[in-house]
């Protein structure tokens, strides 16, 4: 058989495996709204942090869609909620897919909400349609994925997969000193079983790109090999606080202006560092932060990410002595603390080019690329085999208020989505 | 007469006049401790910010001393509290000193507050030596100098002076929004006596100097010839927040890294523009501040002074047009806005040269030099003759909790602001 032929002869194999069924755009789309409506602010996006009433809320109406298409419902200790839809032989490694329900602060409509609402899409389109599955599906979402109010991020899938110890997270405590585990218990969400790590035949997660390169290339589905290495650190400058009017330039210890060299050397990093990196300080906090008195202390955080994990080593090795060379300049002092690494997740092969497959077969447009943000599936890669669906990012933006995809791209997403779960829980 | 026996006739009429009359430093050190207690901090600072209920104790205090010697008190219907000593000729212009009881956010013990005090020692050394004066003498605290809570600072002084009108003060709000007039009226210091602001035969007011100059020279008494100008800037950063990870370096739009250029830009400023100009960022605003997501807004101030009031207007033009630069570069965009612009003072040369005779004549040493921080003292002087008495800052420090004065310091700066009031009552 010639290339031509097999690829002919592997293209009608999957088409006649995929068949007819697609999710209902619109019923995504409402559901999806009126998720939206829990933590929606005026301008259109979202703020939903993880372990709030807005949370709770989301929770509750989640756990009530599930029960009404007939889900065993189970809530583990650190609050995962899992529904499972149960297959022709339930002792099979079961299917999973899913995301989180938490958002950044005035965060977007799309980032997590869409796989934990397109994998419900699947499961509903599954039972409309009596699909019966050889494995089990299940569909979850994940507690704390954004680490904005608790950190570290993926803490409940970080637990479930073992990288986390369960007391060490609910230690956890937000900026007034709540502490996870109580906060777990407030909004009712701290079930009694131990996690079930698996083994799971396969974690599907669907996910907006949060970039800008669907859209610049034109392209519907991305298609991840994987997520880039995250090194998260805590720096601090402590410098002289004083008068702003009497004391001179000469001598004075000015801890931001040291923090704005420092800032701007973060910036340069991955063009000096070559790979495809990204650093960036996105908080800051000055100290007194008052109009005419010089800073006396800045704390800020640094963010390197990359596909090569020693560059991160390496890039943080020199930007530490960028640091200690700028705050001595400045007469000041600098302290960085490194408070959370992960390492590049490289997801399954063979499950990322049965995405592309899907995709292709379902006629939507592809690119394989890497993911730069973390999501759950890396900690759950750990655990199973792997994949992400990406559907564009209209303008790259995320994490923001206008935050927005196209509703025809949730939709493809849905049913690309519904068929890797479908090949996978049949396989 | 030769130069020489000139000077020693001065010299002798001079010091016939001062006699042995001096402050209680003692007593004036307790009283300092005792208002201390009022907003004090645990780590030995204070935080008596203008109008809090802590102000309003303070006030509740000084209006207690001031009737325990029998002074006319008079609250003006922005707070300012002034007490009178009548001399034997009442109709005379009064003499008038003090300063302001509010403080910066754990600011320090002495800023202000040693002013207000001082003058209380100096009117309670009066009262129980029962030395009559010619003129009348009041000492006054002056409302919200710092402006930290209000803005913009020296409010007070400004309206009693005709600087600022009465209810564009009472309109002036918090970042609470809560408004100045309504808390005015909330800890029951909003007076029914409009001002009545002359002619004063004098003003005087007792001050730590907040910068190191007098501690690096060995001198006790700082005299300022006058106080730099002041501009006071809003700067806001606009560029576009994302997601910290997929968002590549390339085609960012980074506000933080455009302010801290701007920040580099403003600390270089005063050797750029030559002069005795010093310029802070003080305060910065970060927007969403959340340790993934690149910054889409930030705020930061800006405060420039110079004895050279054409100086800060070309340097204020200087730094708008590297901010322009900058923002473009960074396609981000900039608005900079003036809040509060005063001119440098000049005090009464006359007035001035009577504090350092004083000081001679009292046996410390002394220092001719310019006064980098406002004070009340800025806009007195568009009323009345005016100058300032300072005394040295340990290490420098100011504006913050380590703020420290030696006792012995303040009462030098007592007993010369003792004579100086003496001599004008008499004069």
């Amino acid at each position: 058989m010639n290339l031509f032929l097999l690829i002919l002869a592997k293209g009608k194999e999957l088409s006649m495996k995929i068949g007819n069924l697609r999710v209902n755009g619109q019923r995504l789309k409402l559901t999806l709204e009126e998720m939206g409506r829990i933590g929606g602010t005026p301008a259109g996006g979202m703020h939903r942090l993880a372990l709030t009433d807005e949370d709770r809320k989301a929770r509750d109406l989640f756990l009530k869609w599930l029960r009404e298409i007939n889900l065993e419902v189970l809530v583990d200790e650190v609050g995962n909620i899992f529904g499972k839809r149960p297959g022709k032989n339930p002792d099979l490694p079961p299917v999973l897919t899913g995301s989180h329900l938490d958002t950044q602060p005035q965060g977007g409509r799309f980032d997590g909400v869409l796989g934990v609402m397109g994998a419900l899409e699947v499961l509903r389109t599954l039972q409309e349609g009596r699909v019966e599955t050889e494995r089990s599906v299940m569909i979850v979402n994940w507690t704390n994925e954004e680490g904005t109010r608790f950190t570290p991020a993926m803490l409940g899938s970080g637990v479930w997969a073992g990288v986390f110890d369960r007391d060490w997270a609910y230690s956890r405590s937000d900026i007034l000193g709540k502490r996870f585990g109580d906060e777990l218990e407030r909004i009712g969400y701290r079930g009694k079983k131990g996690p079930k790590r698996g083994p799971i035949q396969a974690y599907y997660e669907f996910h907006i790109e949060q970039g800008p390169v669907l859209e610049k290339m034109g392209k519907t589905i991305g298609l991840p090999k994987g997520i880039l290495g995250i090194g998260w650190y805590d720096v601090l400058v402590e410098g002289e606080g004083n008068q702003a009017g009497p004391t001179p330039m000469e001598g004075r210890k000015d801890a931001l202006c040291a923090a704005a060299e420092m800032i701007l050397k973060v910036n340069e990093l991955p063009a000096r560092m070559g790979g495809e990196m990204v650093a960036t300080v996105g908080e800051i906090h000055n100290l007194p932060n008052s109009r005419n008195i010089i800073p006396d202390r800045v704390r800020f955080t640094l963010d390197v990410r990359s596909w090569d994990h020693k560059l991160v080593s390496q890039a943080t090795k020199e930007v530490r002595k960028d640091f200690l060379r700028i705050s001595e300049k400045r007469g000041c002092r600098v302290k960085m603390e490194e408070i959370w690494r992960i390492r590049p997740t490289v997801f399954g092969a063979a499950l990322v080019k049965k995405v592309e497959e899907v995709a292709s077969h379902l006629g939507y447009s592809q690119h394989r690329m890497i993911s730069g943000a973390g999501h759950d599936a890396a900690y759950v890669s750990q655990v199973s085999p792997t994949a992400m669906i990406f559907v564009p990012s209209v303008g790259g933006r995320s994490h923001v208020e206008v935050e927005n995809t196209r509703w025809e791209d949730c939709e493809a997403g849905a049913n690309v989505l519904l068929h890797c779960v479908l090949q996978s829980a049949t396989g």
